[in-house]
């Protein structure tokens, strides 16, 4: 396994989602006969689809809403909304700014300090409407946030940072223990984000419930392009979900593989399922629903070194409600609308009845560009070639 | 056979129609000779081009006109014709609409109810002007509609839909019995879609007289990027004909297989042959015929799920007549007109006299994209680079 | 050897100038000190360098000046020159035409008669200026233009068409016998185009001086898109190199590899000549030069059969004289000027002293595509991306 | 190892730094406890990034301020700080020519002949800051620069051509010797440049303190366009790193590996190191530092040859100081600001101390082209499509 790209060097291939594609058995279902619920510890989804912790995706509103709708949202309480006591005006600046303001002015904006008090305010703003409430922390706070989200009530607490690692060294701070973490905690603990089969296999063992899968995962994603580091999605959620399977083998608990990023497309998050994902958790597709705090813009926080810039605002635009977008009807026939009801179509065409039975699909590595044609069409469109 | 994907996980390799080329042999022969005859069932047909049951391709006068130049037409028995007594004016407002009110239009358009005697007049049009007449439906219509079009006197059945099965789990209908079907059927019944080499096998055990192959074909594919599912032409064609000549070998009967979907030019029509396939079935190439109903548009009705939307229309604008698209002579020369005669030469330049012999052609994968040099150029044309 | 393009049927890997590069060795040589002067039969070349037979490319005066700077010029005995007594007249009406006119006008002119007695004044303008005279016909005419070519004064016949055979199957006419041809001539006949091992074998055997070599080499090729013929020219190269090598050790005589198409850089130059020619021919690249008869423009005559199009128009605009894209000095950097001169430095770098030692040159597959950056930066040059 | 690309004719597949991303393992660490110190012979660098040769990136000025910020900085000998007294107002000419007039400007200005007493005057400007100074010549001139270079100071002494060799053959002039060069020299000497690992072995028997690898790395590069030569640098640099790591082991001499070009982005420069480089050598991203004196511009002298052209200006703008592109903070979030920073943080993710413990990261080969959304997005953006 693995080529050689160099003298003594091999580098295994790995796959993306443009990469594969899903091919049908013999068996076809109905699509309303398709169930697509899933299950992240104790928590029960209707619709197997997590929003990212973003601030221009997730806020308390929308958190209720995306719960109604038969899914979970995770809330950043590391952001705006634990930042702030008015969050609205913030979130009104940010989407009024000119792109050259703006990533100066979401750089400053999280420099005001964390308040406590509004982390048991937004959860429990959450839990008075009977919805799910899940929220992250990076690693560092993570034993602090998740003792008081707990106490908020709070139904799951997700640990986060662009590559997590059980051993992280550091003569600055205090490295956290993630079983202990995991013990403590009465909720579920989700962590992330990993890509490899034996990262897997350490989380899992921490008592993690869930563990996020995705790092750098697209050739156009900025942990690729400014440190180079990434792998691809069909590749790191195969590998992890091997992992999983292998590890319910051995202890007999079942731990969720959650794919997070680089899925745009309904025919994406299919395939993230194929490859063996239990849910899976998206951000940008779901800041273009009217909820979303962003105003049709989102910004992350992907790189946590002081001096490389974070919070660079991106443009997605709002098309429809958070309903349209998860279940539809979709108005829009790009594969962006009703992300549930073209999960279980395709299920359908595939013969799959359930969540496990699509991670068994047949995969096929087929040709993603066919840009020849397309590209010949832009030049003559602005008057080159003949 | 098959690559790994991930820890666990094989897939294989498949290819499509920008991917390969044909090489010649050491025989050519003058176009003239070639014989391009084909044979579906009981149908003998000059040129082996069938027109894709699209309500923007085909209508009565299409199908006559084609079946005048050798082909066949397949016409849609739930599209327009059907609902509409007078289906020109219906054509009309979708070609007239913006594109902003198509989509809305062309959705509405379709919840009219099919009249079963509008059925019995399109088929009776057809045959009036002593043309073939085929139509189509989709699976669950079959065995009411089939009837029909069979008393009415159409030579030819075809029943469609984007992933068929021959076990289908539905709770809310009964599945049709495509054995039952083929056999209470005197004329020729063609299914459709399938991929897969035991998926064919399946379809030609149920009495069929020929399949449609092709499914998500291409990368740009709505099946593909909203599902999830698809394979490239290249692969499913040599696998479906693989299981034509198995089931011949074991049956003695020869089940057609038709290339349907992903092929725009001459040279990609050259290459399903080339693959195996005894007949290809276009759509939006012939879309651009003066005789089509779409008057330079079509649009499709590929998802079936009730909250994914159908209908998006596309432009392809008018060039010729459906005589020059088919048969030339071409006055473009990008290989979308006179693909007959394209086949013709095609054929004569790699030494094969019919079809059988251009099924044995030697294929090479050969790069399909250098668009660097053009991108290159777009990027300086827009004022970009030095 | 193969891969499995489906089942039961295999294809092999063919690859093109974009995807290869050619890696130095330990060794340089002063590029002053490269010799790069070829021999096609009893022909001797200072430039391995043949202007293709095309009406845009070649008349009596480019051929002239090409022969004094060290190459040869094919000038087609079925074109403009020999139709028309006074051929500028039409060459500018073909410059001076509208993109729209042109296809047409260009399709008309070549309805007129080849006049015989044109075909000798030709060749005798040529070879009055002391230059080296090659002219070229269609293989149904070799006989006779042959003899009146070899009579007339030419030093070389070329006979060519799209896809080249010994055996050719025809009810029409009767098939030209190569090998009696060859026999006939005293000036060496070069005989295409192919490209395969076997028809290479076949095609010198008739006693040809040497051969062409390139059918479809692109992905934007006519041939291929049209057609869906061809084999990339890296791959078709070394194949007849490698036919060349085998019938040389066979027979002693020593038959020349002229790499013809797809080849529009000085490294492409390079690469043909790594993968084993021994000549290359090139049009487009020579269109450029304001002696060139085209003033800018080229049309090819690639498809034979009657209805499809011939004569499209391609502007490649005029960049300098024939001596600068020859032997420079380049003001351009892009690899389209000073062709003998980069062949040289390329060479030199490469260690090799002469062309028999470039066809020895190591050669790497790399990739060729780095499109990202590139469209991306398209992308946000017309206002896209965030 | 290889792939057949023609009867007879094997080449090795090669990758570039677009094709693979680097894989985390199961530790990370602190980037402030990342060390990226590095030493090239007796020279120590705090930042293993040189800035190139070329005129328009290093003078005096940048030199030092490239010293003090821990990197280093090589003026060119043979350039305009070396033809002119007041270089100033010559780099201002070249800086405020439009497009059409610079190319022409810029070779004029390289006729003039090169000053000795300026080559002193250059590096005592830089060595009277406290700075390291490094400077450059070909290999023609080595021997007498060298000298000069070493008696006025200079700390490193670097000879380059596009492809170095120690077998040089010319009837013109006579051969350096490389050996002797080296033990002449009291300061270190780095020569380059080289892609194989036979070559990295030759240049390091000479006594050279380091190699430069990079010749024509990516498809873009004039020197793959224009001569046909190159070879990714992921491969170049993986050959080149075990060719040093089996010199050490023979001699116990360890000579510095410096990556030279193709590098654009941090996750480049990570790749570099992951591949096992020692240090890295850039130019058109330290020509964006409003240090530079190019003024927004640079230009080449890749091509020797006289007649092929040669400083073709390239435009890339003026982003920022040359500390906040070297060591942040950054105010651009596409990777090509504090490239320090950049690295530490990818070696911090990847559990990667130092260096040494970097060059052994897991590599994994990765789909590098996601066009089709943008191009299609391109083609929507001016009107095509639906």
């Amino acid at each position: 396994m693995g080529m050689w790209i160099g003298r003594g060097r091999k580098a295994r291939r790995s796959y993306g989602f443009d990469e594969i594609a899903l091919v049908p058995g013999n068996l076809t279902v109905n699509p309303n006969d398709v169930d697509i619920n899933c299950e992240i510890g104790s928590i029960k989804l209707s619709i197997p689809i997590m929003a990212a912790a973003m601030d221009g995706v997730v806020d308390p509103k929308l958190a209720i809403e995306m719960s109604k709708l038969g899914g979970i949202a995770v809330m950043n309480l590391e952001g705006i909304q634990t930042r702030y006591e008015e969050p609205e005006s913030i979130l009104a600046d940010i989407s009024k700014s000119t792109p050259e303001e703006a990533t100066k002015l979401v750089q400053g904006i999280y420099n005001k300090p964390i308040k406590e008090d509004l982390i048991v305010r937004r959860i429990k703003e959450i839990k008075k409407a009977g919805a799910l409430c899940a929220v992250s922390s990076i690693p560092k706070r993570a034993e602090r946030f998740g003792k008081l989200a707990e106490e908020a009530g709070a139904d799951m607490f997700v640990v986060q940072s662009t590559v997590i690692s059980i051993k992280h060294i550091s003569s600055e701070y205090e490295t956290v223990d993630f079983t202990q973490l995991c013990k403590n905690m009465k909720i579920p603990v989700i962590i992330g984000n990993c890509v490899t089969y034996s990262m897997a296999i350490e989380l899992m063992a921490t008592g993690a419930a869930g563990i996020f899968v995705g790092i750098g995962p697209g050739a156009a994603c900025t942990t690729r392009g400014v440190l180079g580091i990434g792998v691809p999605q069909v590749t790191a959620t195969c590998d992890c979900a091997a992992a999983r399977d292998f590890y319910y083998k051995q202890t007999g608990r079942y731990v969720s593989i959650i794919t997070d990023g680089g899925m745009s497309l309904g025919g994406d998050i299919a395939k993230a399922f194929a490859c063996g994902a239990d849910a899976v958790m998206i951000g940008s597709a779901l800041a273009r629903a009217k909820e979303a705090p962003g105003g049709g813009f989102h910004w992350g926080m992907a790189t946590p070194h002081a001096n490389l810039p974070r919070g660079t605002r991106i443009k997605v635009g709002t098309t429809s409600s958070l309903k349209q977008i998860l279940v539809g009807p979709a108005d829009l026939d790009d594969g962006s609308q009703n992300l549930a009801g073209a999960l279980k179509t395709s299920m359908g065409n595939l013969g799959a009845r359930n969540i496990k039975e699509m991670q068994l699909t047949d995969i096929i590595i087929a040709p993603s560009i066919k840009t020849e044609g397309k590209v010949f069409q832009v030049a003559q469109k602005i008057g080159m070639g003949k």
